[in-house]
């Protein structure tokens, strides 16, 4: 059994709360937030306690920490963890530097605790299949990824403010998608992008709308295209297109209804939103962390997933800027 | 070369008339109508003769006829082209009484002239490629078989008068149908129907809402059903269920864009009706003719599947009029 | 809060158990089982505790019972729990024979107590969702139901012998969507079937490829076909042709990942079998049922539901026993 | 009627004379090719003339001339075509230098004479139909444009050599679609490229997979990708993303016929190249054309989009070589 706290009462931190409850081994402890309301609340609905961040990183009965708070906070959270020997599982990005994530991966390997990045989206069980299929040889060696994901409608402005741009907010999934599927390190990044949706969005500095590609050193490409704003609501697909064939993942829609009249046939929109479609992912996630603990393996993606996945973003990031190609190492 | 006569300018002669301009090594010599300005003006299009009927059944110059006239002229024709020994094309039904097709059939093989039933949905390409799959065991043996067959809209109340009914007019194609799908004679008919899209066609005694089921010795199955409306387009599917999988044939749409909005996603409407799904299967159903008569060979479907076809839809009139099961013998 | 207890631990029984374990205001206090070690181990994963089937009749710390029993027991404890004041949620069939059902709705109606027959597939979300559409008036009035519905594979001969048959045992779900669907009940009703599938479920006196047409007093039409035995997976389809359009539901796939090669297009198999593809139904119908009780409403499908779709099966038996037409009245 | 004259009788030409034969109002009056034996087999299938490019060029009974000869000799013809005031269709690209193709403005522009641009994706019905539904407003304004086109096959190493490199002779399809579907001319160029499917390729100093970036001036993005090598078939997809809606077109399969299996679902492949994909493009383009020039009308694409695509063309390729951003101006 891995007993476990959850830092950060909010949307994420409710899922997490809610996949332990479906993970076999796994038992929430404690919750914490710095408006005790919400841990309040949290712990009412779960079952657990709610008590101070500091008393869950040092509780004797606590094995493990999810991270969900405000990014800004997780550096002294991993700290502070990784000091008290806690498992951690920490929510994307780690933070938005990368100097400071390596300063983090020092203390987690000296501490020599186990550390999962948040990815949610390698757990999805289409893209997971996908990616398993692909390393069995499906179809080949991988040519060109091709990673469309776009969000039914933008966040409040607010939080466009303090998220870091597109790339480190939005597109570091793909990111890290990409590093899941092509199975090289991309070693190139080109990047575009407007603001299209908002021009609000444009006003706080960022894009709505924006495409990359990454390139490997054998000459792989991943093309990647993100939007803020699609009607037809949260649009995630994937395709892999390899020397013996195409695999591809497609949208999961609302229903398998479909309708024909004159106006010809249709069917039901895209799961609304990234708690819809990724419900079955953050329990899945969560099972690879809990699981992982508690075998004394390492947990996949790893904190080193993490800090690719971000130096990619500010590669992309640094490109659009200076309307440039950008080399990157991640080695 | 395959010289050739059309009998009937209609809309179907005129389908024959194109038909027969992409067949390599058939000739168009001379077209037929009661009405003298009908076969001019297809003359015109075509680059035929017009010439009477009397004349091209007994012309010299003519090796084949194409029957398209209304179904009672049929039997008089069929009989004077076979005096004459023209191969004949005939479209369905041969006739409304299978005692007369019966003396038809008499007539065509005391001639020893080459007959062929325009059931044209065989040339398909995709329910030929169906079919094919099919004999060539991809499924394994035939269980049950599933036809739904939907007109966008009804034809006038005049035609439904002298129709001969849904069963014997529409459903017709579908019996065919069955018959090349389920590799056994059915040797049982249910059948139900009513008047759900217009009254009127109830009150002029016939239905235009119909299904029936077919079963042969061995117990396959074969379900159709018939609508005379359909919002969405002409409506043609085909399905079998055998005992190592599934083999089924869709819709073709009238593009292949697909919209996606807040409602969903939207793809085009099914091709209009017959003259748009059909038009390949219409110009390889004249070649299947022209070629097997070139080359002094039976063609397919033959006037015995005429005969069948009728059979069962008077097998499915009177179970729907008695409302009974009724025992058929095609052998 | 609804405090249930379920009689008989075998397969279904654990299925609903776990769906009491997430329907809100529902607790499971008991499970009772005639194989003492089959109610131990449900009561020890569930939480609940074991108990005889009389004390659970009888406990005054239980409202309602979930009767998952073999069907031959049905009646005895419908009995018992109605003079008990429990509500009752029971598996299909409620009997096998109509006039121990009409027994059993006396000893209901004259308790007052709630019975929901467990037809689950009103609640599969597809299948709810078109039904509601259907009810909108989406597609106008119905013409048309057609419902396929296939098994992975046959059951073992055993249950063969004791189920009744295949009308009664496989198709009833289907009789009773078609009722759901139809706006108004069947009066007529004609069967096919064979054994195409296995030589010895024929030998069992029974068949395992089936076909039904249901009409109404309008002349609405239902179509069915079954077999016990589908390569592809669990196939559980229907569509609705109304004035206005048509609405279907597809089956849902394993994944939504997709092979392109030079063999074609290739997607995954229908999910495996009822566990998979009704999971979520089987949540929804206990929470219907746990609703309406502590609502104080009558839960629907009802006693009479079960009823009738038990008239239809018997009904499609004699017509596949005698080759003929069967009338049946509903009202 | 427009009387038309076909220079260069390969693979292309023949498309040209079999289209011509199914366009009203145009008569291919004669033919010419380097190798006489070329030009003889299209006139004896084609029923026109043999004749010499000179002659065909200063023809009195010819109003227009069909360019389909390797690109090198494209400039000199389409000099004496202008000079001889004949209509002129011409293959892309129209030369390989942009310089020369402004050249070929100058003196198609100084004598009038018409000029289309053989760009025959524009003429896909589905192509057209997602187009004129943009141009509508349909899913309102344009901002992310997807386009992933692949051969079944590469080319022989004979051609890529003289091809120009894959974004002269493969991509340029897509820029011109890329023009054809923004909205607004294209301002930057970035790309990417490697020799994935044959290392020859590579040898020969092409890419043979590759994918490019193009963004208009208010910040519109297209994601293009290209393969020389798709198991499955010819890949050509377009969508667009727009303020309110997606429009995509899918790939034309080579039938509808569906095969379930313990597999899954399989459908069939994609059509196999463009001579099968584009059969009515071809069809409907030089319908364009002919309509056009009868009606003295400037036909589109014009001599302008050949230019404009070949510059995009040039930018990817100095974009892949010299690893940066390229800035275009085609106004």
């Amino acid at each position: 059994m891995l007993r476990l706290g959850i830092l950060g009462c909010g949307r994420i931190g409710q899922v997490h709360a809610q996949s332990i409850g479906q993970v076999p081994n796994a038992e929430l402890v404690a919750v914490a937030d710095a408006m005790p309301a919400a841990a309040d609340a949290l712990a009412s609905t779960s079952g657990a306690e709610a008590r101070a961040a500091e008393d869950i990183l040092s509780a004797g009965d606590i094995d493990a920490v999810v991270i969900g708070t405000p990014t800004d906070t997780h550096f002294d959270l991993i700290q502070a963890a990784a000091a008290n020997r806690k498992a951690i599982f920490c929510e994307k990005p780690i933070d938005m530097d990368v100097a400071r994530i390596r300063a983090c991966i020092d203390a987690v390997e000296a501490a020599g605790v186990a550390f999962m990045s948040g990815f949610n989206r390698r757990f999805d069980p289409n893209f997971a299949e996908l990616q398993r299929r692909l390393r069995e040889g499906e179809i080949g060696e991988v040519e060109i990824v091709t990673i469309l994901s776009r969000d039914p409608s933008p966040p409040p402005i607010s939080y466009i403010e303090s998220s870091g741009g597109l790339f480190r907010d939005m597109m570091i999934h793909d990111f890290d998608m990409a590093r899941f599927l092509l199975g090289e390190e991309p070693v190139r990044v080109q990047a575009v992008g407007a603001a299209l949706v908002d021009p609000a969005i444009g006003a706080a500095g960022d894009v709505d709308t924006a495409a990359a590609i990454l390139t490997t050193a054998s000459g792989r490409i991943c093309q990647i295209s993100n939007s803020r704003r699609a009607t037809y609501g949260y649009d995630q697909r994937i395709e892999v297109h390899g020397a013996k064939g195409l695999l591809k993942a497609e949208n999961q829609l609302e229903s398998t209804v479909e309708l024909a009249t004159e106006a010809g046939f249709r069917r039901a929109p895209t799961q609304h939103f990234f708690l819809e479609r990724y419900a079955q992912a953050y329990v899945l996630e969560l099972a690879e962390f809990v699981g992982a603990v508690l075998d004394g393996k390492a947990p996949t993606p790893s904190i080193h997933d993490g800090l690719r996945a971000q130096a990619l973003a500010d590669a992309a990031d640094l490109a659009l800027r200076e309307a440039r190609l950008v080399e990157v190492d991640l080695t």
